[in-house]
């Protein structure tokens, strides 16, 4: 049975989702300036950091003692622990402590922390905040999305052969990743104005949002990465889908965001769609 | 025979620099937010805006009435004139008025403006200045490079493997040049900690020179795209090179900067040399 959440209960969820933002803001923009000890994961170039621990430790405990009946899901408790991810329709806080943590480890200013909200498995509140920059992309469901206050609107844009697309070469080392994802980097380049790599799946959404690059689509990515992100996005006026066409599948690891359906369908028709295997 | 130039010529060089610089900014980031005027060049993802033009020709003319007797060069008055670029011993402007005019026509605020001054052939000041997110690289040579007044370094990576390299599809769309840059991209890809690209060779630079990055190659762009730049990242303690490894030739459409001159090696190294034809 759905869950219901009330108004003022959201209201109440969103004054703690930007708190506990800036609260991990201040923790991710003092670490940024020292030396980083860093530790990889999956392949030499999946990177993890003490302060992602931390930062994550840091908001769950905040969160975990005010909303004891919620779910979690956070990148390195998920790592830590192994276990599958398990997405319910109860109110569930969804954290990427850093996203960028290869952006983090080499200065690159553009990192996120990244914290959605779903209730019955739908994005109801996504907050981005890039603290380096005092950057806080804002959005609730049918409420529009902000950055810092401001409205934002994706760009409108059409025609894929007028459109810069946001793409990564990603973390993942295994050649046959690479190779379909470095086919669909010279595909891009090839039909369009250009590709940009920022290297967070976060801010690239919220790029997308501000109409700032007009889409964006990425494969090997986690509900993490996107949820928030998918959310502003959205709000902003883009379309966002499985980058098959279909509709977004949070577990199954990929993401599109495009500024307008007929640019999503001429990058659905375009790509390459790797399967993932699902969370 | 060589010029002679004085020291308190030099500063006042500095000083007019930056006071152009400034002026451009201003017109830039006021264009930033209105519509856009677009027109292509050599490819249909090689773009210009009437604003490219209205500020090299704004910096020109204030330039040229304080110094009649300097050179000056111009990435919109060469593609205008269709002149041989003529680079000689005399005190040469060397200005790009929007590096990054794609970022521009999309609203990405990663847009510069690029001023470089030569005598006897070498850069001695460069500023790039990237009016939307207020941040002026400036460097003198011998002076070290700061942005907006703070001391830059580049990063210090020894080790490709753990770096972060900065790479561009660029704006032509010929098969054959594509298809080397793609094969760059995938060998920096699997090669690296990861690839980031952002629409404007001065940029980037600038990323190399505050260690945002580690190191950046580039194929076919112009002396206006990289002459303030490549002296702003050698400035902060960065290998400036041509990718093959041999010095730096203004005039060879190509530069490769990076932290250490063991990570400018291994690039060297790796990377396919595209010939661009000299200006």
């Amino acid at each position: 049975m759905p869950v219901e959440v009330l108004d003022h209960q959201l209201r109440e969820y969103y004054t703690v989702a930007l708190e506990v933002a800036r609260k991990a803001g201040e923790v991710i923009k003092d670490a940024f300036k020292k030396e980083k000890t860093i530790d990889t994961k999956s392949s030499a170039a999946d990177l993890v950091t003490v302060t992602d621990q931390a930062v994550e430790k840091m908001a769950f405990a905040f969160l975990k003692e005010k909303y004891p009946s919620h779910k979690f899901i956070g990148e390195e408790t998920t790592a830590e622990t192994g276990e599958k991810l398990q997405l319910t329709d109860d109110p569930t806080w969804i954290i990427d402590p850093i996203d960028g943590t290869t952006n983090f480890v080499h200065s690159i200013p553009e990192v996120c922390f990244s914290l959605g909200i779903t209730v019955n498995k739908e994005p109801i509140i996504g907050v981005v905040y890039l603290p380096v920059l005092d950057q806080m992309y804002t959005a609730q469901k049918g409420q529009g999305a902000f950055l810092n206050g401001e409205k934002l609107k994706s760009s409108g844009q059409t025609d894929l052969k007028k459109a810069v697309v946001i793409c990564e070469g990603g973390s993942s080392r295994d050649p046959d990743i690479v190779e379909k994802k470095l086919t669909n980097i010279h595909r891009l380049v090839t039909a369009s104005h250009g590709i940009r790599s920022y290297g967070s799946a976060a801010a690239n959404l919220c790029r997308v949002a501000q109409g700032a690059g007009d889409a964006y689509a990425e494969y090997g990515i986690h509900i993490w990465d996107f949820v928030a992100g998918m959310l502003i996005a959205s709000e902003a006026g883009a379309v966002v889908k499985d980058p098959s066409g279909s509709e977004v599948d949070l577990m199954s690891r990929r993401v599109l965001a495009a500024a307008t359906p007929s640019l999503a369908t001429q990058l659905s028709d375009l790509l390459i769609h790797l399967d993932m295997g699902r969370d």
